[in-house]
């Protein structure tokens, strides 16, 4: 079975975990958002797709869910001695190498697909992970600029992880997401693949901006394999992060109703939610979208992979 | 008391040590060797430019010479865990942290001459460190071509660090030079100089480079004021490093009157030698340079204090 998943970071790699864990004889291509990569030091750093690849490869800091295990930060110390921030994004000594290698390879020319590739080959995260494009595509979230009456744009990371989303989001764009083109292989998976997944990755800023790369959407629209998601609110909130700032930012309710909706029965045939939301599930089907109740709390590798087989019975229920 | 010193790596960098021991309210300029600057992983990277910041600014490894004090490698190990290399050349984590700064800085557009300001105010190494140059200058060592019959050039860090110069240097070419400008300052800090001095620095790729920068060697010659050396041979043998080959490559026996001839009187008005070689006081001074005798040996920072003073009392003595 070919099972393409449109992941994010922490909860897309988790979800990854389970879903290999359930379905250990399936090709899985992953298809990592990169609107939160961000040059920092003069590195390029990919967040979502390092978080994918740590996880699966066994070199995550497991319990921050991000970033590697038995990490130092050495050179961030000494980065700030010589007063060069910004302090506010850990980058840790293990860390660093990952950037530097590939800030290396696309320096001598190497798309990120081709780097992501040779990244892997020392990971062997056991999916085929692929960028979603090797364009630049930037996140930016419009806040009110604190020192006047006008908004400001400001890096995704700089709302989420300097801001911690605390202030409001008036919008969400991916900077040259319509210039972009999907990565080679992207758009080939998911023409290939018998299911399409969603893990419980944020719908905006990951899913969501994989997405809105031209192509993707009407790819899997036109994959005619079932597409099935899995809720990232539980309970009117988010399992984790703080994807209700910038589903507001959309104008959608973090609810797990309004988050199906949002992605609507015209890309999603199924949409699993947690049975706290039970209730929220007449109110999917209403939209056109299968949906079932299931506990959603990725609480350990066997919890997730439950999850994992309940959106592949999903899938071929849908699939009729 | 405005000093300029020409300086290499590990011996530049204590000799100055010693030098701002014996004349601590001297205004000393020290105009490093680029020629041995080397790209890795991406970065730009300053050996000897670092050696007399991280020296002076009390962040050197002391036994090694080179290199930070409580060093570690963690970046350096997981680039080899990448397959990246080179692993001949000894990057440690905070040592890192520099380069990433001064890459980051250059790919901003400023000049390296900008760019060692800007880490030397973090350093504070009480002297004003100019790069000899900001274009580019890359120190080639021509070998045997281990795999035929024919010659080539390696990096002069490959044929320093990795070869440990094991084999013959045929040539020695500052690729470069000859298109490069000194650095913004160099000329003016030799025209406005009372003393100029050449520690016992490697005499081919240390200081050799400085003086192939078109201009430096006129700007010497034509200050005007006394230029006194330290023999970095003695008894026939580099004091350390392995001057002797790269002497070789350039038909300069390894002697310290040999070194002296090679500078010559045109540039050179005082030479000073070990105590073992005052039997090479008389030929240098034949050949018109005055010659003194004293223990040459760094051993310490008195030691070193005292081949400093030596060296401004012969500056005096050649003054007249």
């Amino acid at each position: 079975m070919r099972i393409v998943v449109l992941a994010g970071g922490i909860g897309g790699a988790r979800f990854l975990r389970g879903l290999m864990s359930a379905a250990p004889d399936a090709d899985i291509t992953v298809i990592g958002n990169t609107g939160d990569d961000i040059h920092l030091f003069g590195l390029k750093v990919c967040p979502d797709l390092d978080t994918v690849m740590y996880t699966l490869g066994g070199g995550i800091h497991e319990e921050q869910g991000w970033g590697r295990a038995d990490e130092t930060f050495t050179v961030k110390e000494e980065l700030a001695a010589y007063g060069v921030g910004p302090e506010w994004f850990g980058l840790g000594d293990r860390d660093f190498a990952t950037h530097i290698v590939r800030t290396q390879m696309i320096g001598a020319g190497y798309p990120l697909s081709a780097v992501t590739e040779a990244l892997c080959a020392r990971w062997q995260p056991g999916v085929r992970l692929l960028p979603m494009t090797d364009d630049r595509v930037e996140t930016h979230v419009l806040i009110d600029d604190p020192d006047g009456e006008s908004r400001k744009a400001v890096h995704f990371q700089e709302y989420w992880v300097r801001l911690r989303a605390s202030v409001p989001a008036h919008a969400v764009v991916p900077v040259g997401a319509d210039q972009a083109k999907p990565a080679p292989g992207v758009l080939e998976a998911i023409a290939d693949a018998d299911v399409v997944l969603f893990p419980p990755s944020n719908p905006v800023v990951s899913v969501g901006t994989i997405l809105a790369v031209p192509g993707v959407r009407e790819a899997i629209a036109d994959a005619g394999v079932p597409v099935v998601g899995l809720s990232p609110i539980v309970g009117d909130a988010p399992v984790r992060g703080m994807a209700d700032k910038v589903l507001a930012a959309v104008g959608v309710e973090s609810t797990a109703a309004a988050v199906a909706k949002h992605y609507g029965s015209g890309l999603l045939d199924g949409w699993l939610v947690d049975t706290v939301d039970a209730g929220a599930v007449d109110e999917v089907e209403a939209a056109g979208i299968r949906c079932r109740a299931i506990p959603l709390m990725m609480t350990d590798l066997e919890a997730t992979a439950a999850m994992a087989a309940a959106a592949l019975v999903l899938a071929e229920e849908v699939r009729g």
